[in-house]
């Protein structure tokens, strides 16, 4: 495939930028998006950075009614001298392929759409906020736009993405989270849409996670939906348990979402030659290992946060604290080194940063 | 809570309606549309029909992200006489609050709801089709506007209700079709959003559906998402079985849609005298009661095609032809019957159609 240049119209009346104390998650976006289209026939064509705008669109598309949508998460940070950098952004941009596999939507070329983050990133590059922590979240996503009632495969779609600057997640500290098992709802299933980054997973998470946080929870553990005693994940995040001395993680059985981050701190723990093991684990083992004393520490991990230690588990009446409530050792070493990497200030063996150069390959 | 009265905007323009044997399901809209809004705080407000239009949207409007959204389908037929009538619409509106419950979205009132279905077909009653088998298709939606990129369920929604005629389902006469048994992928499980009519679970199926269509199927049987043994429904209909002289269709469970025209034949054979039990069904017991003679009938049924006779069902190698592929007598006769009410041509002892009144209730 012959690449398309991106064509560039730039705001003129630029936005005035929110405080960095003021960045609140998902809620302010910068001067610019991204829009391609694609046309069956077609292709994917007409690649573009706009200003940031409402998009016109029929009450008919397909979005609105079936749910035909995919989406990534990713973030680009500003390192100690100024410089811009993205974490595996070629990772984002392959996994949004395979959730369009899933979802019968036409693949996209990830060069292109990796050439589309970076010039996005470039041309607002003064929306990354530089105070320690924050970062400016970047989201790709693509929406079905055929305005057609009948259930099938859109032949419209619309490649967007948007980004928002955001503000520290630990405001005080990396700090501990309560995390309650979730025994009703299922969020996914094997030969459903789980390992896939599609609304429709969201959407059903949202009951649980509403009567968790109710109950003083801050996310739902995530059991597969079949037997309902294996642990899959956490609301946005994988998980890891460390048992004995051994770090677990559900191994990615079809509906589990295969995390970025879950995936570099798997490369991390092997190459500290930490123990780590992609198996299925039970709620039960959970529990007995707490009940002797061998369920040492327990986090999730995901774009927004790194690393979530869990501090508490609640299952069927069962309040299991993990290390004292406290944020554990492994937990800390492998949240201070993906975000020393991020932040240029460590060093990056695995070659997981990619430099934004401002402007410089902006066509105008 | 007081009733609020809907605000009209009448089109001046009136678009060109399709002829009646161009009409193709889900394409043509009609001049007008129904809106309303939900703000956190002020509740559901400013219920208004306008002219058909585009929406303009934020791209960070969580529909497009998390999936947040439910809808429903209905149809109004012109009877002989010219008058407009609905098909059990109460039904819907019950529905979509029951969506609305599992999807986390602000109920609606339900009087206005159907006041607003009423008012919208009373104005754009012109555009209900005359010629047999045709009518105008209805489709209630709600949809989460707020723009904002965290998981959680949005503060801002838009109801809307759009419609478009469609032509006869049967173009040459009730006709059987062929309908494969899926065993890989799932459409929804126990615990789920299988129960509720959401954008997800349609997005889910697009994969299967796609493959089996290849094979020259026309749509999918789903197994239960647990066990991968028990019939759950086929694409956009429940189903029925006939067994050795009794009708067999699947137990709402909690991941199959409850559908309308299910329960209306559910009370019509109940009426007849016909032996109906709901129960688990499992493939197995298709399989062997079509060996050894006894699967005398089978057929799907839902608002588009009110009864879809299954003439073939394939499942891991086995062709099972079914009534020698022809359209069984309950089939027949509960098509012949729903059709006959719906067209206000039999009549109507369960009280299920609701007139509509031509601009009867129309404030301008
Ligand atoms: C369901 C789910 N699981 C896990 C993750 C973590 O994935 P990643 O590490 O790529 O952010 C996310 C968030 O992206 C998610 O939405
Ligand atoms: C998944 C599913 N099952 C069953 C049905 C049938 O429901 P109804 O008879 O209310 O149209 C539909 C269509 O509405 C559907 O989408």
């Amino acid at each position: 495939m012959e690449e398309q240049s991106i064509r560039v119209e730039e705001r003129q009346d630029k936005k005035e930028k929110p405080k960095s104390e003021d960045l609140i998650f998902g809620r302010n976006f910068t001067d610019h998006m991204f829009v391609m289209d694609y046309t069956e026939g077609l292709g994917w064509h007409n690649p573009s950075i706009i200003p940031y705008q409402n998009l016109s669109i029929s009450p008919a598309s397909m979005i609105f009614h079936y749910g035909q949508s995919v989406f990534e998460g990713l973030k680009a940070f500003r390192t100690e001298n100024g410089d811009v950098q993205l974490f595996r952004p070629e990772k984002n941009v392959q996994r949004l392929n395979q959730s369009n596999d899933r979802l019968v939507i036409p693949p996209i070329d990830e060069n292109l759409a990796l050439e589309a983050i970076k010039q996005l990133v470039a041309m607002d590059s003064d929306w990354v906020p530089s105070t320690e922590g924050t970062s400016l979240y970047i989201r790709p996503f693509i929406i079905s736009t055929e305005p057609y009632l009948g259930v099938a495969p859109s032949h419209y779609y619309k490649f967007i993405i948007i980004m928002s600057p955001v503000g520290s997640y630990y405001k005080e500290g990396i700090n501990p989270v309560k995390i309650a098992v979730e025994n009703q709802y299922v969020r996914a299933v094997k030969g459903g849409t789980g390992e896939a980054k599609t609304g429709g997973n969201y959407a059903s998470s949202l009951k649980a996670q509403e009567l968790c946080e109710k109950e003083g929870y801050s996310q739902v553990l995530w059991l597969d939906g079949v037997e309902k005693k294996y642990i899959e994940e956490v609301g946005s995040m994988n998980v890891f348990f460390k048992i004995n001395g051994e770090v677990v993680t559900p191994a990615l059985n079809g509906s589990i979402l295969p995390g970025i981050t879950r995936d570099s701190v798997i490369q991390l723990l092997k190459h500290w030659d930490i123990p780590l093991v992609e198996r299925r684990v039970s709620i039960k083992e959970l529990y007995e290992a707490h009940q002797n004393g061998t369920l040492e520490e327990a986090f999730g991990s995901g774009t927004a946060a790194v690393i979530s230690p869990i501090g508490e588990l609640y299952w069927e009446g069962h309040h299991l604290v993990i290390n004292e409530g406290k944020t554990g050792d492994i937990s800390k070493k492998v949240y201070d080194t993906i975000t020393g990497i991020q932040y240029g200030k460590m060093e990056d063996p695995f070659d997981w940063t990619v430099k934004v150069e401002k402007n410089s390959k902006v066509r105008q």
